[in-house]
Formats: C-alpha cells, sequence, structure tokens
C-alpha cells in the first residue's frame, strides 16, 4: 500500500496568502500532520506528497525540518485531478522520475487538509478497495442538499437520508485508478473533483462507501483552521507520564501524584528500573505524550533526568512540539540544608538552558520532605 | 418582520451531555449569541425561541441574564420541525398562547446554533421572501454528494457545481409557512428537515436562493465549538476605542497611540469634549467595542474615567463580555511629585475594585511626561 496526498491547492476559500496546507497549527504546518498521520502507519510505503511548482522547496524544507521519512515530493497539476494523476505517475511511468517507486497493489489517496485520519479508518477504505477495486469513506449530511433552477429559485430538495457526503480517505487497486485517470477526458481533468466518479464511470468500479468518523473532516475555512489547532491542543494536553524510581518514599509520591491526576487526565506511570529493562517507555513515546514528571531522590535526580531527556532526544516526540518535563527532586530528612537545594536547582537550570534548544522544556522542583 | 428561532435539538453529534446551543463560549450559551444577532436588528420585532421542555427554565435564565429583550419563549415538539411549527403558532393560534403576539407579514427562521448572523442576509432574504413568499440562505457544496445503493456501494455521485447546501436565515410569508405546516403530513412533521421544502410541497412556492457568507455555519461538531469559540475572541480583540480630552499634550498622546494601534486593530478615536455632545461614543458602544484606553490630565483623570463607566454600565456591552479600560493619567510638568502618583494610583484601584463587579476592567498607568 502507498498513499498520494494532494496539496496542491491554492486555499482561496480560505481567505488569506498561505495556501491552507502550509499554515502553522501550533508552529507546524497542516501538510506535516497529514504526512505524519500516513507515516506512522508502517504498511503504508510510499507517501507521495503533489504540490505546486512554488511549493515544491517549501515542501523539502518541512520533511527535512519534521524528519519525515518514505516521502516523495511531485510537481502537481493546474487542478486536483491532474495533481493527483501526477502523483500515480511516479509508480508507473519511467519518464517522469528519476526513480520509479514500487507499484502498488493499493493506493490510498488522501488530502493534505484532513489532518486527523486515523489507521482504523485507513485500513477499512484500503481492505475494501482489495475487495471492490475502490472504496471511500463518507459521512452524513450536515445541512439538506438543493437543486437551484435557472432563475435561482429552488427546484427541489435531496431527502438528506439518501445522499451522503463524501470524505477522504480513499483506496483503490492501483491499476483500476490508473487506468481510470488514463482514460478520462480533458473534462474531467479540469472540472472533476471525485475520484470514485471516475473509478466508476471508466473502470465500472462500484466504489465500496465506508461510514468516517467526524474527525475526517476537511480544513477549508478559517474557522477550520481555529477548530484544529484547538483539536490539537486538547489532545496534546491530555496524557502525562509519571516515572520515578523504585527507592520507597520516592514510588510513594509518584503513586499518589498518579491517583490524584488519574480524574482529569490519562496517566502513565513508569518506574525508572522497569524502563531501562523494557519498552514501556519507549512505546509511551512513540504514542506522542508530551507531559512527564520524573520523581526522584534528590541525590540521583540530574542523572536520571538526563537519561530521560537522552530517550526522549532519541524520539521523534520534541521534533513536533515543545515537550515539558518536571523533574521532582525528593530531599529525604536525613540531609536537609537549604543551600544544598539551591544547588540542585542552579544545576537543573543551566541543564534546562541546554535542552531548551532541544525543545524539551525542564522544569525543576525542589522537595524537602520529612 | 419577526424571528422564529428552533433551539430544540439534542446535541447528540457533539458527544456531550448540554445540547450545543447552551454550551458557554467564552462564558456565555450559544443561544444567546443568536438571540442578541436577532435582538440588536431593529426592524425584527418579536424572537420567539423554541426549546425543548426540560431547557425552558434555562432559556427564561439565560434571558434575564444578558437582558434579551423581545424574546418569548415556547416549547418545542419532538422534532425540529414540530418545534417551528410550535413556535409559529404563537402567532395565530389563541388557545396557544396567552398573550397571541402580532401576526407578521414575514417570519425569518434561524438556527440557535449558526450564531454569526449579519444583518445584511436577514435583510437580503427577507426582501427576497416579500416577493417570492419563500427564500433562504445557500453555500457552496465543501465536499462531493453521492447516493448510495442498496449494498453500500457507490450508486452516483451529484455534478458538485449544480447544487447548493441549503443553510439558515430562512423567511417566507407568514401566511405561505403557516399554511405549509397545517397542510403537511406527519411523516413530513417527524421525518423532514427542509422548510423550503415544505412551502414549495404544499404552497407551491418556489423559494429565492439567497448566497450567504461562510460564517453562515451550523455549529454541529465540538470542533464547530472550538470554532466558533476563537471567531468570538478574536473579533472581541479587534477594536479599541481611544479617548482623550481635548488639551493639547493629551491629545497629542492620543492621537500618537491611535497611530501606532491602526496598523494591528481597529481604532476609533474620540474627544471627550465631543462624547458629551454628540452620540459617537454612543455608536461606538452600541457597536460592541469591549477595549477602551482613555487619556488624561491626571488633575481630571479619575472623573473622567468615572463618567465613561457610567455610560458603558448603561449601556448592554459589560452583560456579555468584561470590558477593558486602560486610565491613562498624564502628569504635566509643573507638577511631578512621585508621592501624588502614588496617591492617585491607589485611588484608580480602590475604583477598579468597585467597576470589576460590574464586569469592567479598569487599569490605571501613570505617565510623568516632560
Amino acid at each position: 500500500v502507498s498513499a498520494v496526498l494532494p496539496a496542491g491547492g491554492s486555499g482561496e476559500r480560505l481567505g488569506g496568502a498561505t495556501p491552507k496546507q502550509f499554515c502553522a497549527l501550533q508552529g507546524r504546518p497542516l501538510v506535516s500532520y497529514a504526512v505524519w498521520a500516513m507515516e506512522r502507519i508502517s504498511w503504508i510505503s510510499d507517501i507521495i506528497v503533489v504540490v505546486s511548482p512554488e511549493n515544491i522547496k517549501t515542501m523539502k524544507t518541512i520533511i527535512e525540518k519534521y524528519g519525515h521519512k518514505r516521502v516523495t515530493v511531485v510537481e502537481g497539476g493546474i487542478t486536483r485531478h491532474r495533481s493527483i494523476f501526477n502523483g500515480l505517475k511516479v509508480f508507473a511511468e519511467k519518464e517522469f522520475s528519476s526513480h520509479l517507486l514500487q507499484k502498488p497493489e493499493v493506493v490510498i489517496i488522501h488530502d493534505a487538509v484532513r489532518p486527523f485520519v486515523e489507521e482504523d479508518i485507513l485500513s477499512k477504505v484500503v481492505m475494501a478497495a482489495k475487495e471492490h477495486g475502490a472504496a471511500g469513506a463518507i459521512r452524513p449530511l450536515v445541512s439538506t442538499v438543493i437543486a437551484s433552477a435557472a432563475d435561482g429559485c429552488l427546484d427541489h430538495s435531496l431527502e438528506r437520508a439518501k445522499y451522503r457526503a463524501s470524505e477522504m480517505p480513499q483506496a483503490f487497486l492501483f491499476d483500476i485508478i490508473h487506468e481510470a485517470y488514463q482514460q478520462c477526458t480533458d473534462y474531467d481533468l479540469d472540472y472533476g473533483t471525485e475520484c470514485l466518479h471516475l473509478a466508476l464511470k471508466y473502470c465500472k468500479t462500484n466504489a465500496k462507501l465506508v461510514e468516517g468518523t467526524a474527525d475526517l473532516w476537511k480544513v477549508t475555512y478559517k474557522r477550520d483552521l481555529y477548530a484544529a489547532e484547538s483539536i490539537i491542543k486538547d489532545n496534546l494536553s491530555q496524557e502525562v507520564c509519571v516515572i520515578t524510581d523504585a527507592k520507597e518514599t520516592v514510588a510513594q509520591v509518584g503513586c499518589l501524584l498518579s491517583e490524584s491526576l488519574k480524574s482529569q487526565i490519562k496517566v502513565e506511570t513508569v518506574s525508572i528500573s522497569q524502563s531501562r529493562n523494557d519498552n514501556h517507555l519507549q512505546n509511551i513515546l512513540s504514542g506522542q505524550c508530551y507531559s512527564f514528571v520524573c520523581v526522584n531522590d534528590k541525590k540521583c535526580a540530574i542523572q536520571e533526568t538526563q537519561q530521560l531527556v537522552d530517550m526522549l532526544e532519541k524520539s521523534d516526540v520534541p521534533l513536533f512540539y515543545p515537550v515539558v518535563l518536571i523533574s521532582v527532586h525528593l530531599d529525604v530528612p536525613e540531609n536537609n540544608s537549604f543551600s544544598i537545594g539551591m544547588e540542585e536547582l542552579t544545576s537543573i537550570k543551566k541543564f534546562a538552558r541546554e535542552t531548551k534548544k532541544k525543545n524539551i522544556l525542564v522544569y525543576g522542583l525542589l522537595i524537602q520532605y520529612k
């Protein structure tokens, strides 16, 4: 399975100068979210992003900056269908690409401006495409659809229950959709909008329709950018990972913290000794958790924090957004002089200054404890 | 002209416990925005809000809290059409209401979950309804609309350019839409969604379709609440009103401030002497400006600020959101002792504590000036 992401739109409905796929949400361009939604799925081999000629450089910079992998940038045409066709050619026509990519059995077509696509729906449309030749996500209509007469008056309204909105992702047997694009007319390429329609018209393939979730919606207007940004912010702060070492008092504090946070957000708890041995923490990192609380005995707090920062650096988590790491230093009774505490905090401050450059925000908290 | 706002939906697509029309945006329920959008238009006589029985009390509380006027709350039915019909009955059927409202020539129907409707589109649909008997706002389709066959596969896709999404507001000659509701079947009342369709089917009235703006969209999903909230925040901080007295140095500072703000946001400038004589400031207040900078000579700053607060209190501006008023006290050379400045600031602090209770946030700024 490979994927083609048309990202050549001019975004005129948005009313801004920047095409919407390049608008930044929490500092990161929309298209990077859509690319990442594909990239994180291991069974998708190649991701073709089709952009207009003037944005090729921008797109390549984005790929480098966010460390996107398995992505090929292709120059688009002047319409959506021409751009998608160009994307498909990379797999099929030698003269079009310097290195021909392996032709996939199934190709996913997804918009660069639908950032929240989940593996579940991708997998459903791919399975359905294998069986039926073509498949696409649909949603119930939000408004009644009407046809107008030549005089600008109502001709008739469609019964809402009988129709659906055709959304993305869609998937096709590669040979079917490629054939359809080769057969179709210039009129189709210039004025058409619907890939499922081409598969039906030119390859007699009735696409299977798959109910999608509400988050498949397309970022079209400025309000959609607002909505997407709020959803991203929400997602970033939905999970916290609490890390403690195994020492009794420390583990107890970590445990109390987890309990009191649980009513608010999703909490993962990891013991440091555990994190060295198994890959629980690795799984949390690949699940894109951005908030960490590391509770440690004061004596080894800096080393443990350093270790966690090393792990975070190796993952791609801080590439996308700032990671917040609160390093809690528990000072146990036998040694509670205030000046030593200050020393600790000075060194964590220095450490934090370094990690900030790597997009990891470390905060130190010294708790003197009896 | 009167208006009926169906607000009886359960908001199941939102996935929350509170129906979306009662969800708070910047602290204020969505329905209050839609009511206010009607209320501020002087040529709309009565506003009928139709809510489900369990929300009548909530709705009445909202009307009282936000000082809404010309509003009648009516109990809705179990479907959208039944609720709208109940709303219309208030004008026509004696047994339905204790005090029969004056029957309007034209009735506007608008959703409580479309908060951003402007006078321009309301006026257009009303004019078109007077001419054609019925009229409704439309928007281009965002997605292609498809029909599915019985096996869940694509039957055909509609050519996007020939169809439109039917939105709100809609307007009707009262007699036409009332007649249509009286004639229509229980099936229509239970499963129909489109008022324009009823006017066509039962009164042979082909509604005039009027292109609406993008901000007419309906708050349906959680992401739409996010979007609406961001739009409201944006609107609140788009305009600032700078008020100065006529004294030369003061007017000069006000003028410089206006100039430097102009590149960022909309700036209205008012001279205090002017504000007493004409209604320029009154117009600004009724335009819902929420940010004020009042530049005054230190000697009369408190009195001028007090005067402005009185005007704000009399308007309905602070009912909806907090008003920010920065009171700038210019201290001119002849008398620049620091202690007197402190006294000034103490009294503005005390004053601010009082105005905060009225949702007016006063900040004092003392500038010593040479």
